[in-house]
């Protein structure tokens, strides 16, 4: 079911800032920079082997990733795990009693469909399902 | 300087009812458990592609996962890079100014050489270095 480790999410209060630090820890640049309205984020993506780091922005306090930062601070928001059918693994999660955030598969950034899993399903780690385009 | 991510390291309360539900939502089995006196913990491994689930159980309170179940509760503890020359990494960090955790690497599982890098120098990120045998 699981193909890879899609990305790793971390929230950050300033973007620049963080591509600046990456880049100068890592020698990484990002590769993709894109605004996901509909979770209000900006995200920043640098690829790592076949995975990605992925920086996201809070487009405001009152998004998902604006309330994180101002319960938790900056730091690992989700993890996500690359899926080659969305559909099906999302139906054999609610099957198996798995709390989901998103009962059906959304468009994501880079033309991929993602879903949610609640973190009180998954021992406290909000995981993200990536099937790519 | 990083060719993958080599795991993400969740901290769980329980080891074996954590693999019972990674079993259960993605059908997957463990490949391997060790327990790592030096810093406290049992570890499981599952693989996911290139990388790997690294479940944490705490071998007791005042452990590094002890302490971090005490406090956040289980969730994502780090995320681990996998690199070819951990040395040079490590030196590369010390030179940007990034606060390490390990100043050389010490024995990982799997016999794996790892070096921790603070926090406070990652944007709150707990990250690891990880060169393979």
């Amino acid at each position: 079911m699981l193909t890879e480790v899609d990305h790793v999410g971390i929230a950050v209060e300033d973007l620049d800032a963080a591509v600046e630090l990456y880049r100068r820890a890592f020698g990484i640049e990002p590769m993709h920079r894109e605004v996901v309205e509909a979770q209000g984020v900006e995200e920043i993506l640098f690829a790592v082997g076949t995975s990605y780091i992925q920086l996201l922005g809070a487009l405001g306090p009152e998004t998902p990733v604006g309330r994180f930062l101002a319960t938790h601070g900056p730091g690992v928001h989700h993890v996500a795990f690359r899926v080659q059918g969305i559909a099906r693994a999302l139906e054999h999660l609610r099957a198996e009693g798995i709390r989901l955030v998103d009962e059906a598969p959304r468009p994501g950034s880079r033309g991929t469909r993602v879903a949610f899993v609640h973190p009180t399903g998954m021992g406290g780690v909000l995981v993200e399902l990536v099937q790519e385009p």
